[in-house]
C-alpha cells in the first residue's frame, strides 16, 4: 500500500490519526466525535444535530462566520458537519500546504463555540426535517421508520434530527450541557489524510485543540433485542412509487460472522452481475433499482435490502427478494461467484489508496470505537470464508424471525404485501434454541 | 500538473484520448457518444436512453449479460451508462492492469449489441420514469419543466427518458435506426484516465472498436430564443416543501462571457461564505439549502438557482435570491471575494489531478464538441476577469427579461410567488437593443 498510518494520543487524551499519502495532491481533515442521537433521550432528541449546526455559527476566535468559512474556502476547503446515530464529524478537503488553517478553525469551532443564533438555526433545522415527513408531518423516511421498530424503546430508535416537538423545545442550556459532556478529549479523534506529515499534524492538532478539556468517551446503552418477525410496518403515502426496506438484524464489524455477511452483501448486490440486480431488475424488470447494504454500530448491525417499484408490483418484488435471499440459505455460493466477491473486496480497498476521504473514515472514524484493522487484515478475513461458512451465516441471520419490513407508498397492493411478509416464503426458521441473529456485539 | 494528456484519431475517425496519471492506483474508462434527447423528435423521444439500456442486454461477443458484467466486475469495475440531453457515455472504474477487459467489452457492446429483451427493458424504463412524475403521471421534475419552457418547440425541450407514450410506442426498428446513425466512429470518443499508457490505450481501442463503422458526428438544430420573461411556471404537487428554480439563459463554455459567469456562479454559491447560502440559509434561515450552477451545451448555456422551502416562505426565498442577484448587477464584487473565487477555481482544478473521473470528463467528454482547453488556460481566463467585467456580464444575463422561474409545490403561497416573479424586484432591464442573453453560441 502506498500510504502509512500513524496514531498518537496527546496528554489530554485526544487521539490524532494521520494517513500519509504522498502521491496525492489533496488532503482531507476530519474530526470525529462520539456523539449522536443514540446519546439522547426523547426530550433531548436532536440536540447533537442542533449543536453541530450551531458550531457553524462561529466561535470566540471566529465570531464572523463569513470570515470563518471564507478562510477555509480560500485554501480549497468547504467546512462540513454530519451527525449520525452514534457519532458526528466535521471535515473539509483542504490544500495540503494549508492544513493549519483548517485545523485551527475546526479546533476553535469545537472548543470555543459561541452557540448564538439559536432561533434562526431552529428554523433551518425544522426546514431540513421536512424532507423526512409527508405534507402532514408524518414520518415517511425508510431509515427512520426501520430504526424505530428495530430498536424499540432504545435511543437507536430516535431520529437523528429529532422530532418537530423536541427541536421546538430544545433550550440553550440543554445544548450547552450536551456540548460540555461530549466535546472532551477522550471522545474525539482528529484525522488528516492525504499529502500530509504526521509530525506536523500532531503539532498542529495539539495547538488547535489546546483548549479541549479532558474527559472520557461516551458510553451507550446496549441495544435491545428486535421483536421477532416476520413483521411489516406500512405507511400510506401517495407517491408514484412504493419504497420498501427488508431489515435483518446482523452483527457489528468486529464480530466473527461479519466477514461472511460482507460476502453475502456482495453476492446480493455488488454490480449488475450480482443476484438482486440481475433477478429483480434485469431479468424481470420489476423495479428500476434494488440495493443491499450493511449498517453497523459498534454493538449492533443490520443487513438492509431496499427497492422501489410501482405499487402493484411491490409484493412481487418482495417475494423475489426473499427468494434470492433463500437461495443463500439453501445452496452453496458457486466458486466463481465467491472468488469474485473476495477479489472485488480486496481490489476496491486497493483503490481506496487514492481517496483521502475513505482513508480518513477507515482509520480515523473507526478509531472512535475500536482499533481499526489494516486493509490487508480485513481482506484476509473475507478471503478466509468458505462457501459452507457463508451458508451457515446466511441461515443464522436471514431467517423468518429476523425479518422486519418497512414500506411507504400507496394502499394499492398492500394486502398482497402483507401476505408475502407474513409467509416470508423460502426463508428458514431461526436456529434453535434462540435466534443468534439478535444478539449483537459478541465479537 | 502531474498528468499528461494525449489525443489521437484512428483511421476510422474514432478519437482516443488518454490522461496518464502514473501516481494513481486506479483507472477510469469512458466512451462518449454525441447522442441524446436533443437528437430525437416527439415521436422518437427516449430512443437514445432506451438504446443505452439495451446495450446492457448483451452483445454478440457477450450474449450472457451476467458473464459480461461479471468479467468487468472481476477486475474492479462496474459497467454504467448515462444519457443526457446532448450526449451519452459508458464507463467503468477498472484496475489499471486489466484495462483491456473493459475496453473489449464496451467495444463489443457498442458495435455488436444484440438489442434483445426490449419488453422487459421497456418496463424497467417506465418504472424509472415514475421518479419524474407525480402519482397521476404529471411532470414534477424541475429540470424537465425548465427545459420544456426555455427551449420551446426544440429538441432540447424533450425529456431525456421520453414520455410514457413515446416509450410505450418505440419499436425495434426505430432503435436500430438510431443506433446505426449515431454509433459511428466520427461521433465517439474513447477515453482512459489513470495509471494507463496512451500507446496501450490506442492499440486496445483500435482492436476493441475495429467493427465501428465510419460516419460523421451528429449535428444539432441551433437552440431557439427563450420567450421573454419574467415568467413563472407553477405545478401543483402536495409535498411538504415547495421546490423552485430560477433560470437565466446564458452562454456555452467557449463563449467570452463564460469565465465571468463562472465567477458569478462562485460568488453566488461556492461554500458557506458565498452569498446565497449566507443570505438565504445562514442569515435568514429561510431554506435548508440553495444552490447555483451553470448548465452548458455546446451552443447554449444556463445559470440556474435552485432551492426548496416551506410553501409559505417560497415567495420570500425567491425575493431574497433576486435581491442577491441584483447586487451583482449594481455593485462591484469586492477584491477579496473576487480573489477567493479565482483562487478556488484554480485550486479545485489542481485537486482534479487525483480524480480519473474528472480528468476523463474534461479531456474526453469535452472532445465530443470541441478541443478541451488545459486547466491552466481555463484558470487564466477566469483570473483575467475584473470586477467591472463581472458586473457587465451580470447585467447582460441576470436581467428581468431573461428570468424564467419554475416552481413545484403546494398552492399555499402561490399568489405571493406570482407577484414576486412578475415584479422581479431589483433586476435590471435588458440591454438595448436586443437581449444579448438569449443569443447563445457566439463564441
Amino acid at each position: 500500500m502506498s500510504f502509512t498510518t500513524y496514531r498518537d494520543v496527546l496528554p489530554s487524551g485526544l487521539r490524532v490519526v494521520t494517513v500519509e499519502t504522498p502521491h496525492l495532491h489533496t488532503a482531507l481533515l476530519a474530526v470525529y466525535v462520539r456523539t449522536g442521537s443514540r446519546h439522547e433521550t426523547l426530550v433531548s432528541n436532536g440536540v447533537s444535530h442542533y449543536l453541530e449546526h450551531l458550531f457553524f455559527r462561529g466561535s470566540e476566535g471566529w465570531p464572523d462566520t463569513v470570515k470563518m468559512n471564507a478562510a477555509v474556502e480560500e485554501v480549497g476547503g468547504n467546512l462540513n458537519g454530519v451527525t449520525t446515530r452514534d457519532h458526528g464529524y466535521y471535515y473539509t478537503p483542504i490544500h495540503p500546504a494549508h492544513l493549519r488553517v483548517g485545523l485551527d478553525i475546526i479546533g476553535d469551532m469545537l472548543t470555543r463555540p459561541r452557540l448564538t443564533d439559536m432561533e434562526v438555526e431552529r428554523q433551518i433545522i425544522l426546514e431540513e426535517m421536512l424532507d423526512e415527513v409527508d405534507e402532514k408531518g408524518r414520518d415517511i423516511d425508510l431509515d427512520n421508520l426501520s430504526k424505530h421498530i428495530l430498536f424499540p424503546g432504545h435511543p437507536l430508535a430516535l431520529k437523528i434530527a429529532g422530532t418537530r416537538e423536541s427541536v421546538t423545545n430544545l433550550t440553550h442550556d440543554q445544548i450547552l450541557k450536551h456540548f460540555v459532556q461530549h466535546y472532551v478529549a477522550g471522545n474525539i479523534v482528529v484525522t488528516a489524510a492525504g499529502r500530509v506529515k504526521h509530525s506536523e499534524v500532531l503539532e498542529m492538532s495539539e495547538r488547535a485543540f489546546a483548549r479541549l478539556p479532558k474527559g472520557p468517551a461516551s458510553i451507550e446503552a446496549p441495544p435491545p433485542l428486535t421483536p421477532p418477525g416476520p413483521r411489516l410496518h406500512f405507511v400510506n403515502h401517495d407517491e408514484s412509487q412504493t419504497e420498501f426496506r427488508l431489515n435483518f438484524r446482523g452483527v457489528p464489524e468486529q464480530h466473527e460472522d461479519y466477514p461472511a455477511l460482507q460476502i453475502i452483501r456482495r453476492v446480493l448486490d455488488d454490480g449488475l452481475s450480482s443476484r438482486l440486480p440481475f433477478e429483480i431488475v434485469e431479468k424481470r424488470g420489476l423495479a428500476y433499482s434494488v440495493s443491499a447494504s450493511l449498517d453497523a454500530y459498534h454493538d449492533a448491525g443490520l443487513l438492509e435490502i431496499e427497492a422501489a417499484s410501482a405499487p402493484e408490483k411491490a409484493a412481487t418484488v418482495v417475494t423475489e427478494c426473499l427468494r434470492v435471499i433463500a437461495t443463500l440459505c439453501d445452496d452453496l455460493v458457486g466458486d466463481e461467484e465467491l472468488a469474485r466477491a473476495k477479489r472485488r473486496h480486496r481490489m476496491l480497498l486497493e483503490f481506496s489508496q487514492d481517496s483521502p476521504g475513505e482513508l480518513a473514515g477507515w482509520f480515523g472514524g473507526t478509531e472512535l470505537f475500536r482499533t481499526p484493522e489494516s486493509f490487508n487484515h480485513r481482506a484476509d478475513l473475507v478471503d478466509s470464508q468458505s462457501a459452507a461458512r457463508v451458508r451457515e451465516v446466511a441461515r443464522r441471520y436471514l431467517n423468518r424471525e429476523n425479518l422486519t419490513v418497512v414500506a411507504v407508498g400507496q394502499r394499492k397492493g398492500l394486502k398482497a404485501l402483507e401476505r408475502v411478509v407474513a409467509e416470508a416464503p423460502g426463508l428458514p426458521a431461526p436456529e434453535a434454541p434462540a435466534p443468534a441473529a439478535v444478539n449483537g456485539g459478541r465479537g
